[in-house]
């Protein structure tokens, strides 16, 4: 079973997973990693996954079987496991529970060669809808209180299959750079009584140096501060704090939005690795005053990102106002 | 003129280093670094560094010439710039001032092929003798607030150059990870009036456990909630906050755990990329009660790291009383 520790000085949980458990032999540097002959997320392979919680399927279609859009299945090596109550505990000044949660994968098309940035809007809405309804159906769950959806992209960038596909991982806990983003925005908000990303998104479109585009009541943004080279934010520019409350326009709207970006990104730095990362109110705060959800772009250009984890200090050699220029101006191929 | 930033939310200060700056076509993935032909680093390369600030050299030997055991020179392409005075500005509701700092390079040894780990405990116990003169050094210079210590080790772990090294930055702020260090810290004071590191320490030498070496008032351990595999901690066993105030036999016993976990962790991993980081008081801080310095050394193990800096939520495959007992276990070949 997986267990949740949280580390007693800065109150930061991590999952140790000894269900990934590998043994010290198996950490030699870049080790190559046999690859699957056949992709277990290709239409045709359905019963090589665990059965589908949630697909995109026409009128009649049966599940887990080909015809299907998008499928959202349970993570076959998962992080967290699902069974089981919460149960807490100590050792000495020590805090860990045991690993609650659920790892579901988003197969986002049964296209292998596909990419989320050139997926029809049809599809990439279908994908983001998929989200929400997973978050929404989580949330009934009284065991967690957060859900992570994050994408990774390319080897990288911690994808372990090319297949285009998204995660979600539903935890006890909240992440500690959400608690981060909670504590720092409700300062803000004693003092101010404003959302700080509202002022954020206003603020830049009234400078427009750090804008990369807009559309559709949505903002993509270079963020004043950020830790990476190209780091990217889309947020809605109407105060909402969670996105599983998002209407369908929305869905639309935002799945445009990350498609346009991702397209200019692949543009202007060749199809680099990316991660991104869902950054939403916590499942019991619904509608918060000071939390404004939004999507957090990281391209992974540089490996100088050793120490940064062990200090939380980065250094960036891209001003955002050069890499939101890059993006602007980048030239996107228009569809048929 | 690089610049610190903060961010707005959570108040993280980033440099962007322009002075480092790459136009975006240099972000081709994995790019191929032009190897120098010779070595900067190497003995009888002492002009193509800036001048030394600090070598250790026998009597009557000239500055900038050979015959030194190490070298601490400024960094030739810094992220931050020593000249000018702080000044913090703002714009709409950001906060940034200009990079002001020092950015310094400690050459370790004149052996180009050899290893922190494997230098004589004299060579190695001078290493960090620098590192203290250095920090009682910038610490004279008011507009100093911190000096992160720290080593990349391999590529993969962002050194750029193969001749063993570490570095010095000296910022006008404090890292967001000792911030939230202090923090912790300061609230288990406020509880227990403990040093919570001295309670780690001290039940960790109870339980054994996560446990690697201890020796000569120096234990090494596996965090309770380690971020990486193999995450390995050393701290003195005896409360003290800031680094530059340890003796010299605390430093040569300091020097001795620090190449026996080195060692231990090359011989169980094969020599892996890795990182070490000094959490250490910042300057203006240096005899508190509740912080208690300690080296985080981290190996890059996987790459599976991406997703994990957009969350601060960390998955780590190999428990911590794993990577202990195999780093107790692994036997280290004897010296002469």
């Amino acid at each position: 079973m997986p267990e949740l520790r949280k580390d007693p000085v800065v109150g930061r949980w991590v999952i140790i997973s000894t269900e990934r458990a590998r043994r010290p032999t198996d950490f030699a540097p870049d080790p190559v990693r046999p690859r699957a002959s056949s992709c277990v997320f290709c239409e045709g392979s359905e019963d090589k996954t665990p059965p589908e919680i949630l697909a995109g399927r026409p009128p009649g279609s049966e599940p887990n079987s080909p015809g299907w859009t998008y499928r959202v299945v349970a993570n076959k090596f998962p992080a967290l496991r699902i069974e089981g109550d919460l149960e807490p505990a100590g050792e000495g000044l020590f805090d860990y529970m045991n690993g609650v949660g659920a790892h579901e994968v988003v197969i986002e098309t049964p296209d292998h060669a596909a990419a989320l940035a050139t997926l029809t809007i049809d599809t990439a809405t279908d994908v983001f809808a998929a989200y929400r309804e997973r978050l929404r159906d989580l949330k009934k769950d009284p065991r967690f209180e957060y859900v992570l959806v994050f994408k990774n992209y390319g080897e990288a960038a911690g994808a372990s299959l090319e297949h285009p596909h998204s995660q979600l991982i539903a935890t006890p806990i909240i992440p500690i750079m959400v608690t981060e983003e909670l504590e720092g925005s409700a300062r803000y908000w004693e003092r101010k009584e404003r959302c700080v990303w509202c002022d954020i998104v206003r603020q830049e479109r009234r400078a427009g140096r750090r804008v990369i585009v807009e559309a559709n009541g949505f903002v993509a943004l270079a963020p004043f501060a950020p830790r990476f080279p190209f780091e990217t934010w889309i947020l809605p520019t109407r105060h909402q704090s969670a996105f599983e409350e998002s209407e369908e326009d929305e869905l639309r709207a935002f799945a445009s939005a990350v498609q346009e970006v991702l397209g200019r990104i692949n543009r202007t730095l060749h199809d680099p690795p990316f991660n991104f990362v869902l950054h939403t109110a916590p499942l019991r705060d619904s509608a918060l005053e000071h939390f404004h959800w939004h999507l957090e772009v990281i391209p992974k250009l540089t490996r100088v990102a050793g120490f940064e984890w062990g200090s939380g200090f980065f250094i960036n050699p891209v001003p955002p106002e050069d890499s939101a220029a890059a993006l602007r101006d980048a030239e996107l191929p228009r569809g048929p």
